[in-house]
Formats: C-alpha cells, structure tokens, sequence
C-alpha cells in the first residue's frame, strides 16, 4: 500500500446497525452500546482459551481470534464486536522483535532511539497480516448484523513503547526524544503512521465495519505537544481511511485537555474517559469543530463496575443523561473493562441501555 | 492534638523570602523556584547516603533527615527546602503495618477494605513523629533564611494506598469502596484527615514555614467524584492549619480538570501538573475562587530535564511567561524530578529563574 492508495474495503451494507447510525450523528432507535476489552480476561470462557496461547500467537490465530471477538457478543448483545487484537501486532508482524509479557506489557529487544534506529525499521508488508484479514473475514461471516470494529494503536502510542523499549509511566525517553530531536521524532513517528494506515487497510479490505484508532498514552501529553508531535501523524492515519467511508472511532486516557484536537485529527466518533463529564466534552468537541456532528463514545468509569449494581445503574444513568448532550453517543467504558469484573454487570449494562 | 485546636507553629519570621512572598500573592524581587523530589535519586550524594538506609528509617532518623534536605539547596540554591519524607510516614508512625518496597512503592500489610478495618486503624500520637520534629529542628537552625516546606500526602491518596494494599493503576478497589459503602469511605477519610493533620501540627509546631498537601493520586477521580470523596477531607486538613498562617500548597498530577475544586479546599498556592499551561490554570483558580490572589506553582514537565539544555530553557522560558498570568508564581517542577535526571539542569533552571 502507498501514502496516495485509499484502502479498499469489503464493508457490508448494515444500514440500521445503531452503532453504524450513531458514528454518522443519527440517533438510532436504540442506544448503542459495546466495552473496550470486552474481549478479554473479565470471561471465564477467554481465559480457559488464552490458559495456553500466548498474547501475539492468539492474535495471529485465525479461529482463535474469531471465537475471542465473538464471545462477548454472544454474552452480553452488544452492538459491535471488536477485534480481538494488540496495539504490537503491526510491530511484531513487520518484523520487530518483541514480546508481550503478562503483568508487563510489551516489551521490545531493542529500543529506537536515534535516526539509523529509525532507518533500521522494517516495512509492515499487507500479506504479513494475513491471518487477521483471514481473522475479520471469519468475523464478518459469522456476526449477522452485528458490526465489527477494527482496531489499532495510534502513531504516538506505538512510538513509546518503541523508544522506551517497554511500558512506561512517564514516558521520559519519547518526550525527551521528541523534544532534543524532532526530526528523528517525526521519521519514526511517520514510518509508524504508514504502519498504522497498512494494518487498518488489511482490515478495511477484509471487511470490517468501522476502526477504532487507540492512542492510549496521549493523555501523557500537554495539548501543545500533542499538536505539534503526536496529531500531524494520528491526522494522516485518519485520512488516510477517509476513502473508505468507515467510521472512524479515536480514543485516549486522561485527555480532557486534548478532546478537540483528537477531534480535528478526524475522528468521526471521539472517545472519552471518565474524567470529563460526556456533556462538557460535548462542548469541548463542538468549540472545536463547529461543522458536522458531534458524536462520543464512554464514559462509564470501569472501576466502578465493581462497586456493585446500584453503583453501577446510577453512573450508567448520569453517563447516558450526559451523552445526550452530544448529537448521538455510543455507549462505552472510559478505559477498558477491569480483569475482576463481574460479566454479569456488563450484561445489565447493555440491558439497561437497551432499555431506554 | 484534637480536631479543635490549632496547631501550634514555631515559624520564623522571613520576611524577604521569595516563596512566601509569591504564596501570599505578592510579587517578590526574583522568581522562586524549587523541585517537586529536589532531595531524591538525581543526587549521587543522595544515591550515597540512602544506600544502607531504608525509607522509612531515612525519614525516622532526624540527621540523616535533615542532611538528604540540605543537599539540593546546597547544590541548586533552590528557594526552599521541602522536609524529606514519604506519604507513608505518619500511617508508620501510628502503627499500620507497612513496608517501602523499592522499584514498587508501599504495600501494606494488610489493606483497609471494612468499616472494622477502619475502626482498628491506630491513632497518631504526635509523640511518635518526635523524629520528625526532630528533624525540622535541626534543619530550621541550618538552612539559615531559605524557608522550610512541610510535607503530607492527602487522605485520598492516602486510602487509595491502604484501600489497594499498594500502589494501583486504576485505584480500582478504592473506587468500588467509595461508591459501595459510601459511610465506610468517609469513616476512613475522616481519619487520615486526622492523621494528616497531626503530622502536619507536629511540622508546624517545629518550625516549617509552609506545607504541601500531596494528593498524588486525584487525578484518577472525576470532579464529582473528587468534591463528593476527596474534597471534604482535603479542607478539614487544609482549614485546621489555617489558624497556623503558614502557606498551604496543594498538588496533584493530572488534575486539570481539579484546579477550582483544589483552589476551593482551602490552598493558598495551587500546583499544577505540565499538561495545563499555567495561564489556563490561573483562569480555572481565579473562576473558581474569584476573591484571593491566584498563585500557582508549576509547570516545567520533568521529562523535559532528560532533552538536554536547549530544549529546557526553551520550556522553562515559556513556564515563566505563562506563570505570569497569575498573581504570583513559584517555579517547579509538574510532577517529582526523574531519577535520570542531570542534577546540573536544575541548577541551570534555578540560574535562569533567578536571572530574571
């Protein structure tokens, strides 16, 4: 694939899917409703299937990431199925060398730190990716008309783990990288933006039905960096899908501060955590993007999912009030579901939304 | 020390001192400065002195206390010292079982989760922090004019570390008890407040010509949540030193979205994390409390001090022009130094702040 291709895609027609409706800015005759990792280890079901199978290998696994997707959408009736997948799968896929370890995270063989490191990075190859398209394209069969959203991690995300050689809490070597050399900054950030364009290309073509761009880390940043250093590289991601007419969800912890930018990057659906109220962001979006609608994804705190079902049925209240702020919402959790939740709560979270 | 006495105070009088000028509001003559974590790991002295030590024995041993403070205003000629200590150290000196584990941070015992457990939480007696004390003494009659700064981490943060067992990524647990059992929580709180406040009394009786209330971890709350289970607490601490007239600094990382509800618990100085430039934070404090001089402190992102000098008198040059937004400003740090850090970098920032 190059910069000037638009990816293809095999997208199906589901034309009252509520997700679907609601990333336009429509308002579906039910609220949407689906949970970042919601296919993950909160199911007894994925944990008996990950007992033996390491993280990448499950992601490369055709039949094994299919049934992953497809457990909470049997489960709990959600309105999307994500793919299941991780933010290294490009990486690890083109070629660089790195293991996901649990309790860790990913964790790189050798770090990127200067511009023949950049150099030094293989090119992601689309038939690399093969058992994902082969992934989706299972998904797509087997899911009816329930959507499927592909996944990936934004530029910036990516470059952290890459210049830290792991995951880190204050990202000190990628600010420092960016800040003392922007231009090798900007290399490694652009071959991760090709990287990035590829992998939701793959699965643009094979089918999905709209893309969930993670820059999980963003929030680290202060809006003028994030403007300057992170933004450009997230924009051409996004617009380099434009083509297809996918929806195009974008999302990061703790980025009150960075909501209207992640809009302008071009996101048709901006995800939002906990810390700001689903009304304010709506305000945040729209000062910043005045034209077209404002569409947000969140923002149940995940913690709170633990705390028992009256807890949880007045946040999930209050969150679904406050999302009527925007032009439409996509119900969702500010961050991922805990690995100690209860199932059965993130059931009654779809029912009551579907109640309404 | 009970809830309706006001600690005594033992304050020197210093009258030209840059930072307690700027607390009050008043411009003084030159920009004071000092570091979040200024006495810590980025000093080979430090790293010499703690190599026996454990944490807990550092801070319980008034020399060596006193010696680890001395070292960063010897070296940077920064315009305070703030007392070395740990935000474990009066839950220590009550009796709660706890250790300092290095490269993971306190673990408890046996974590705080029932309205029993919260009822067999010791009481702090100010006899048990005579080291403490002790150790203020010590430095009030060295450090000559430079200001002393007391130190206490904030009840939040203080349960989320007793709720958790240990530090938490999503403070989960601490979350699900606020929510649950709301009469649990303020139980608890009411009690760390206590603590905290005899901690706070005993510095203040030796002799610290300002405090700083820590509350590390209330960036992980929402507004509400923070002015419902945090707030409360914070202002009982911050109202009972009122009476001492020493200036009160509040900080915490990530808290942008918090800068009004902080001003409004009771802070003389609010700190500010990198992510919100500090003229944006002087119109959320000055919203939020229109009556009172705005002075904030902040903002210089610690992994900026890891770009090389170039790239941090760029950032610290733009710190100290925001900081001019407000009515007065201290130059610091929006998190603890890292410790990589270059020690020469922060005198190099002292230099240019106090050129100014």
């Amino acid at each position: 694939m190059t910069k000037s291709t638009a990816p293809a895609t095999a997208r199906r027609l589901l034309p009252d899917a509520p997700l679907l409706l609601a990333a336009r800015g429509e308002r579906p005759n039910r609220l949407p409703v689906w949970f970042m990792r919601q296919a993950g280890r909160s199911l007894p079901e994925y944990r008996e299937l990950r007992a033996d199978q390491p993280m990448l290998q499950a992601c490369m696994t055709p039949e094994l990431t299919c049934e992953i997707t497809l457990q909470p959408v049997r489960r709990h009736g959600v309105d999307a199925a994500i793919l299941f997948s991780d933010i290294m799968v490009p990486l690890h896929a083109a070629g660089v060398e790195l293991d996901i370890v649990p309790g860790t995270g990913p964790v790189m063989e050798r770090p990127i730190r200067s511009a023949s490191d950049v150099m030094a990075l293989p090119v992601l190859e689309p038939e690399a990716l093969e058992p994902v398209a082969a992934a989706v394209r299972l998904l797509v069969a087997e899911l009816g008309r329930t959507p499927l959203i592909g996944f990936a991690g934004a530029p910036f995300t990516l470059a952290s783990y890459l210049v830290e050689g792991g995951p880190s809490r204050h990202h000190e070597r990628t600010k420092a990288l960016m800040h003392s050399a922007p231009d090798v900054w900007h290399a490694l950030l652009d071959r991760l933006a090709d990287l990035t364009l590829t992998f939701l290309g793959v699965q643009a073509a094979a089918g999905v039905d709209a893309v969930q761009l993670f820059d999980s880390w963003a929030g680290a940043l202060s809006e003028r960096e994030y403007r300057r250093f992170a933004l450009p590289h997230s924009a051409r991601v996004l617009a380099g899908l434009a083509g297809t007419g996918l929806p195009r969800i974008h999302f990061g912890v703790g980025t009150g501060e960075l909501l209207g930018a992640m809009a302008q990057a071009g996101a048709d659906v901006v995800g939002v955590d906990w810390r700001v109220p689903l009304d304010v962001a709506a305000q945040r979006v729209r000062a910043a993007r005045p034209h077209g609608p404002v569409v947000l994804q969140g923002n149940l705190d995940p913690a709170v999912l633990l705390a028992g079902w009256p807890a949880i049925e007045a946040q999930a209240r209050r969150v679904i009030d406050e999302g009527s702020a925007a032009d439409a919402h996509v119900l969702n959790l500010g961050h991922g579901v805990l690995p100690e939740t209860d199932p059965d709560m993130l059931t009654r979270v779809v029912e009551l939304a579907h109640s309404r």
